[in-house]
């Protein structure tokens, strides 16, 4: 019943070229060492996630501390695993080392407030924050990394076929929505996708149309579905589907940590008049971009471009949403989170290179009516872009 | 297909409780206001979940800003929505209203850091810690929360009752596992648990047999199972169920918010000889503790009663947790999140008061061999511990 498809941990060479990409730009920002505790952080240097300390100084070796599992890290990461994971020990091994001096980083941007004061204390010297520079290393990405990417697409790809088979009139979005999760978990998926950042949680497939499609919630999103509670205010709900509307499916893939993040359009019967123009400018927004994106161009760049054309086609106010529920981006980083750089937007100066992945989703929100929108993964190469899976992005009839 | 258990706001008085309650607090530790800005934290003093800023001052109306959804805000909540979220503009609002001044309390157990130093730029005053304030009103229930707690239980029975029927030797834990998620989304399960904290990630459900579920985690958990990929390491993995081996499903149910978890052992056959006394010394350990614990009793009580049973039966070794793996609480409060006060262990001096709701989960951890263990979930009342499901805690075979 389940495609077992076995889960490779990282090759050492990755590490390795992982763990100097760090090294080296400790040293540019003069930060004598990194403290890593995020477990995706985690994760990306070492090959494992487990509860623990990852240290790396600038110059030196990296000290990987660990609580548990330590019977599981040995197995999985190519770095030495010292097996013990309290603070207290770290910073004396830190201390006896003679690694604390100047400034130590860390990842402020989800460290919570008190843990920091703990580290602080611990350390008593100048903490950094090297989230930047850790979001700048993970946002090229290697073959390696392609790889487990495309598989995660494969996943989206077998949930998009299976929807044109088992969507009917009347069933509801929740309905919809369990099988296909099902489905995909059954190919693999690892059934949890990761956002970075507080307040944020994601649901790993959205299925959404009409009405309840045009509301926002507090995650950032153009479009989320109202979900089942107000206690978890976004996903698929009871609403029942209907002909003649679009029905939007929003979904993650989840392999091996990566995770990619593509949407469609499906259709009962033929199209209502209001989302016609819409639907086309949304794919032929994607076209165009396929058309001239490539390693050199702008992200910034980009997003006018389709701006321009929402603009000539007097379809701006819904453009990635409506009045308060705008987000500013068109397209998002994808990786070992569904948030990572680069953001193809307006405000983001980003020059695109080989190696980035990025999810592309120009959307509109029409209220009173419903949502639509078509989403499809790149990963930039010198020439063009090229895509993570190779489903059709148009509108789907049923 | 779908049975809607329709979710209902809490009751306006409820909402008015809890913002006194929190007044209260603030006021006996001198803060002047507290801005809130986790999800659920906004959601229990508020009643809607929204990406927004509540301020609650010690003295005076609380003040909630919302950036978006102000339309689903408006129709949740009993408070005065005002329409724009930003943190300049609330600054604003509240140095015009002179309520900067003195302390202000937020929760800096989850706040990352670089959130704190903005607000703290912003502010220019003390900021104060006020998570352990807000854990102790979220830690007694009201009969309105109980009541959903109960519904969210319901989904746990049902699902519990259905993995009777489905469970065959040779299927996946993660075929099962699958099976009965869908099930409990079926009756109307929110899809997603929270877990308060750094690193937090939970499964809904746990399906987990032999050596794979012996080991340990990045998660603060007894028994987590493996996985299906080092990047996600706990969770129903590939492993086959084999007969006459102890098979553990911890679910947690979640219904409107509300967080149950509970575990049961099935087995296939005859239960091998190794888990015949640690399965009933965890089935008398939940019996003797529904015996003598109700309001009044101290948590210590209960776990060190646990303790003493363990250790006359030689199973201290196992018990929760084995090595690095173990975990130093046998019960852990229930609600919004599924790790909330009080917590059942040696070192949390914490005496049981009518209201609060935790699980209760006596587990024992084999290695080489497999895990095992029951979990069930219990309000504390005047003079019992009343059970939060029906479902008897024995161990079902099949």
């Amino acid at each position: 019943m389940i495609k077992e498809i076995a889960c490779k941990p990282p090759p050492e060479e990755e590490i390795a070229r992982r763990i100097e990409g760090l090294k080296e730009r400790l040293k540019e920002e003069g930060i004598s060492f990194a403290i890593i505790l995020q477990n995706v952080d985690i994760f990306y240097f070492t090959g494992t996630m487990q509860k623990g300390i990852l240290v790396v100084p600038a110059s030196g070796e990296p000290l990987f501390f660990v609580e548990k599992s330590v019977e599981k890290a040995r197995k999985e990461t190519p770095l030495e695993v010292i097996p013990k994971g309290r603070e207290s020990y770290a910073r004396d091994v830190l201390a006896k080392k003679g690694f604390i001096k100047g400034r130590c980083g860390m990842e402020l941007d989800v460290l919570p407030f008190n843990m920091y004061v703990r580290w602080k204390e611990l350390l008593q010297i100048e903490i950094k924050d090297i989230s930047p520079i850790i979001k700048e290393l993970r946002m090229i990405k290697s073959e390696f990394e392609i790889e487990e990417i495309r598989k995660s697409g494969r996943i989206v790809s077998r949930v998009f076929d299976m929807a044109k088979e088992i969507i009917k009139e009347g069933m509801t979005e929740l309905d919809v929505a369990l099988i296909l999760e099902s489905e995909g978990r059954r190919f693999s998926h690892q059934g949890f996708l990761r956002m970075r950042g507080f307040n944020q949680e994601m649901d790993n497939i959205c299925v959404t149309q009409g009405v309840p499609s045009t509301f926002s919630s507090f995650t950032d999103a153009p479009i989320q579905g109202t979900g089942i509670t107000p206690a978890f205010p976004h996903g698929p709900s009871f609403n029942r589907l209907k002909r003649h509307l679009p029905i939007l499916i929003d979904y993650g893939g989840g392999y091996n940590g990566y995770t990619t993040d593509e949407t469609r359009i499906y259709v009962i019967g033929r199209l209502e008049e209001t989302f016609k123009k819409p639907c086309a400018v949304a794919i032929e927004i994607i076209e165009e971009t396929m058309d001239f994106a490539k390693e050199g161009i702008n992200g910034r760049e980009i997003f006018l471009h389709a701006l321009k054309k929402v603009k000539k086609e007097e379809l701006e106010n819904y453009f990635m949403g409506y009045g308060e529920g705008k987000v500013s981006f068109i397209g998002h980083g994808l990786g070992l989170e569904i948030n990572e750089l680069p953001v193809i937007t307006r405000s983001h100066d980003i020059t695109l290179k080989e190696g980035m992945v990025f999810a592309f989703e120009p959307k509109f929100v029409i209220p009173g009516k419903g949502a639509l929108g078509v989403e499809v993964d790149f990963i930039v190469r010198k020439d063009k872009l090229e895509r993570v899976t190779d489903t059709s992005f148009g509108i789907i009839y049923l």
